[in-house]
């Protein structure tokens, strides 16, 4: 589906990120739902793949359990890890379906095997969501892992993973963060959004060749997924007023990666 | 695995069955993940599967979403009924984890495709759990059918394909009932509970020929399933006190059905 746009909302927008317990960002979630409501009209298709943030990070810090299963509380860690991450998604599933978004989870675990990286997923189901005029809802989970028992499956591994398989025609990242600077705007009053690339070469020699990829929030990574997916992507702040409205409608917002075969 | 059981917990067990509104029972869910904490030890591979009680047959009764999709609302119902059974299962597998059972949720409609009755479904993840000693909670929920968008896949039809695919050596029915019986218990007195058969023929000729098999709540049709598969099963009354723990430990509580070759 050539049509298709995978839109990636960050834990970061969903949840009360800093927080050492799950906390969800329910004025965030609506907003975020509200946009989705409007701009969906724009697309022929759209799956949502939503982070974990605070669901997510404090659990897999405490536990180790990204290390995969050693031992009994390793077990109960895994399960319990994986239940959170079905309420989260439960929380903003509710908020979507009630701002008439035909959103429906999809447990990637549920199918997923992973060998240390993410080996196979079962997309028929989503193909066939998607056939039916719904918006598949996946996300960040610990999976099973053939190798170590589990290993995390993130939301970011997801994107691309779909993309590929179910032949998405763009890929929408809506992050915290404006999209990729020539430096890091925190440090550097000079810093620049760069608003279009082509090419992994046009961005590192947009940065100032440096070597450091936190300077942009850690977000040349998911630049160089979509470059290698040889598909149109964008980088943009989610928690900016209209801008999912933008990223779904195509309008400019963020910074635009137009991948040259 | 030879060994492996499942154990279906039905809805009007986990929920307040009777309610129009999504229930949980968490005095009942509190003592059913005692007594599976309790078995567990009893056996060497243990999946869940649980009904959807209160947080199912409300939602499907009042929208049809049973009978598949045809407009906007359809999709809105379809979406709405899985995020429920998602809330149930959250709910359920918390208060597992909670007495110390590595519940792993596993939500069937990530992966199962119907054409009006289930086609196919991924195990792979739920043997690799399973390998790992975790315990794979499966539950009845609304999946995507190549034929009308979407019908129900209910625990009941879970159950046996699971044990098929997955080669389980017994199959337990933790029901509101205590069994089958020779006649209905409650309109008459002589009425007795059959403690073991070994053929549908068998059950037929005790139940006195009756054509109604609602005269034991539905329940030959389970027992005809279990016969179809050639394997062990037992139907019993998982609401009173013990009776998980037994049925786990291959000790006589309700009917038991030995399938002969």
């Amino acid at each position: 589906m050539k049509d298709l746009k995978i839109l990636k909302i960050g834990g970061s927008i969903i949840t009360k990120k800093d927080r050492d317990n799950p906390s969800p960002d329910l004025e965030q979630m609506e907003k975020v739902a509200e946009e989705i409501k409007e701009g969906i009209s724009n697309v022929s298709g759209l799956i949502l793949v939503h982070g974990a943030g605070s669901y997510g990070h404090p659990i897999v810090k405490r536990t180790g359990i990204n290390k995969g299963i050693t031992n009994k509380e390793d077990r109960i860690n895994f399960a319990e890890t994986q239940r959170l991450q079905n309420e989260l998604n439960s929380i903003f599933t509710e908020v979507l379906i009630g701002k008439g978004v035909p959103a429906f989870p999809v447990q990637p675990s549920a199918s997923a095997i992973m060998e240390g990286k993410l080996e196979r997923m079962d997309v028929e189901v989503i193909n066939g969501l998607l056939d039916e005029g719904l918006v598949p809802v996946l996300y960040g989970v610990p999976a099973y892992d053939r190798e170590r028992g589990c290993s995390i499956l993130s939301g970011d591994e997801i994107m691309p993973y779909l993309a590929r398989e179910l032949d998405a025609g763009t890929v929408l990242h809506g992050t915290n963060v404006d999209g990729i600077y020539t430096s890091d705007p925190n440090e550097n009053p000079d810093a620049e959004l760069i608003e279009k690339v082509e090419s992994m070469e046009e961005v590192r020699d947009r940065v100032g060749g440096s070597k450091d990829t936190d300077v942009t929030g850690g977000m040349l990574n998911k630049v160089e997924e979509i470059v290698d997916m040889g598909i149109s992507g964008r980088i943009f702040n989610a928690s900016r007023p209209g801008n999912i409205i933008k990223a779904l409608c195509g309008e400019e917002v963020g910074t635009y990666i137009e991948s040259v075969d």
